[in-house]
């Protein structure tokens, strides 16, 4: 079936100019930006027979009706807000995808048994608030209003203020909750984010388990002290307390096995100048993996580091738990239909796990749940270096496009 | 000869509200504060036979004529430039403890055959653009215009365009020079920002030496990848380079010995986020002592490692030498003159190096010049926990005056 990929091509370029800052694109989940990016998604289904909806908390559905609209929906969909200084790819490619096909369907007056969804979740990123996947886990059940009202980004600003600022009303985000027997079934279609595709010369990703992470913050309380005037065995030096948890977090993540990761995305020290030793710092980690075994070793490690060093140092040292998320497995039903999808479409696939966190990962508590990757370039995502061929692209949405349509019914 | 203490705490307590910020005292050089802060210690001089004067880099001369005014100057002072959230005594101390000496003549109606000045330097501190002692560095000779064209502020502005705020000409700096034969000496009086004093019980610190940084800036290119997607040994994470970094730098500190000290006062990664790996990381490295040769052996160190760190995590890291100062002995009679003002005044005193730079590293290259320390309250300083007791207060001015005076030489 027909996909029109100059237009899906103008759509993703046209996209990364709607960002906060000329010349790069950022564009944090509810931000004026971000709205702007939503606004031009919802245009792009005028004079379509497409019924559009926002839930509670912002995510956006795009729905095509089926000819028996009762039936549980057959879903898709991804993202459209993204970290600083990201890439294109990271979120439009399986959201623009999912328009494409919706688009297609109408301008072709093909009909399905099931309705189809596309879904553009809220705030995948965490970037606005250290907080992933915020719209899937609300969906699913997984964060409700309690869980999210500490949730601050750096601003100091609130969710229930950036909801505020879109119309949206924090105490009503419970409401945005789904039950499982209104979906068929889910299906992402995204990036891979890393090399592995692109190292085995396949095109396909058949994903088949999610990773997820283990997120917390370290706060570090040393002393500020004249940083010619103190003594080394004096000082209770905060930044260097930082730098050796930070290293930890590494090694402990070498060590785990299993392909987990653990990040440290940013260090803060204060009052960060050439001339105080450090009397405070704070650590963002991040630890994934699909092994919960292994991740939760990684965890262990930094929390035994925390005793040593602070006793070897004096410094009072805080962990806080963000958000731990469950690695999932996919169901192997999903896993046959995107394998058997790319293998008639004469595409070379490969089996994989995601280490990257999806709110397919959510979707999957709900419905069966299947990830469809396609390569980046040097795995490099997060960064506008992040490169897709458009005929990876292009293999990407033919593949999500036969999939929903076995699963939808083609009428007639 | 009298000192009015209660004058002396109003004005130092009054100098701490004068503050970027509510509740703390920040005021950076140049700074609208800064200014108002100048203001305010020369309106105190209103009504006294004392001559005002800025140079052209924005050192602030108060000056009482000697009955032989063309005789060399007998000089004093320190700065009233802060730290961010800072102490109330760093700098002021000196600054207000010369400016009650010079109104006590006055209101004596003492006389001295050589000129009197308090200078009152700009720019002690590095916290405005990471460079330190600016004012005496231009009045010495030891930075000029060409030299200082590279300084820029955390929000990249250049000298040239603080100086412009307070109405002076950075093309006219150079005029700022000081001759040595217009100084008979130079005294400075300011808080140890140590423990030593406190720890041996003493009262006044007789400074023999003069510990300098060496200073500069470490930035570190990896590249920015999915944090849950990019396998550790696929990563070129510039924060954990910046972090072995900052081990080294203080683990060839403590081995270096000769109370050398080192520090990173800050690290700052970009782009900061929980779910990417930093890309990019810079580090303010700051490294201290008297003895020259261990200094420079922890300089060292940290270019081997920047070398071998670089090849091991695939980092491109430049090493950007901000400052050289040069550590400096100061002259016997100096110390002579300091201890034995201390000793007739029945203070009990201590010959120590200073850890920490001071205007008066740079006066030493055109005059004799002597230092005077008083106790820090467990060695805190750039800290709002900073404390002098005001009976050590008194002690410090009163040895000041008595050096001073003895210098100038009391007519009658």
């Amino acid at each position: 079936m027909f996909i029109n990929m100059s237009r899906v091509q103008q759509i993703i370029d046209k996209l990364s100019t709607i960002s906060a800052e000329q010349g790069e694109l950022t564009r944090l989940a509810f931000s004026p930006e971000d709205q702007i990016a939503h606004n031009y998604v919802v245009e792009l289904c005028q004079g379509h027979n497409l019924q559009i909806r926002y839930d509670e908390i912002g995510n956006l559905f795009i729905r095509k009706s089926g000819t028996e609209d009762h039936l549980p929906v057959v879903a898709f969909g991804s993202h459209i807000d993204s970290v600083v200084n990201a890439g294109k790819f990271d979120g439009p490619l399986g959201s623009i995808g999912g328009l494409e096909i919706l688009l297609q369907l109408c301008e072709q007056n093909i009909h399905t048994r099931h309705p189809l969804e596309l879904i553009i979740f809220t705030c995948e990123e965490s970037s606005r608030f250290n907080y992933a996947t915020l719209g899937s886990k609300v969906m699913s059940g997984i964060a409700n209003q309690q869980k999210l009202s500490h949730l601050r980004d750096k601003q100091g600003n609130g969710l229930q203020q950036a909801l505020t600022n879109i119309g949206l009303d924090f105490n009503k985000i419970d409401q945005a909750k789904r039950q499982a027997n209104e979906f068929k079934c889910f299906v992402e279609l995204h990036i891979e984010q890393g090399p592995r595709l692109e190292n085995e010369q396949k095109t396909i990703g058949v994903v088949t388990g999610i990773a997820a992470p283990i997120r917390c913050i370290v706060n570090i309380q040393g002393q500020a002290d004249h940083s010619g005037a103190t003594a080394m065995h004096y000082r209770h030096d905060a930044l260097l307390g930082g730098a050796e948890l930070a290293l930890t977090v590494e090694q402990a993540a070498i060590d785990a096995g299993h392909s987990t990761v653990a990040t440290v995305g940013n260090l803060t020290a204060k009052p960060g100048v050439m001339n105080v030793v450090p009397g405070y710092c704070e650590l963002l980690v991040d630890i994934r993996g699909i092994h919960t075994g292994a991740r939760q070793s990684v965890f262990t490690a930094l929390k035994q580091q925390i005793e040593i060093i602070s006793k070897k140092r004096g410094l009072q040292i805080e962990l806080q738990l963000i958000s731990t998320d469950n690695p999932i497995l996919l169901p192997d039903n999903m896993i046959e239909n995107i394998s058997r999808a790319s293998q008639e479409l004469g595409y070379s696939f490969e089996m994989m796990p995601s280490g990257a966190g999806h709110d397919a990962m959510h979707m999957a508590t709900l419905c069966p749940t299947g990830m469809i990757f396609v390569p980046s370039h040097k795995g490099i995502s997060h960064n506008p270096l992040e490169f897709t061929e458009w005929k990876d692209v292009e293999a990407g949405i033919k593949v999500l496009q036969k999939v929903v349509l076995e699963q939808a019914e083609v009428v007639g």
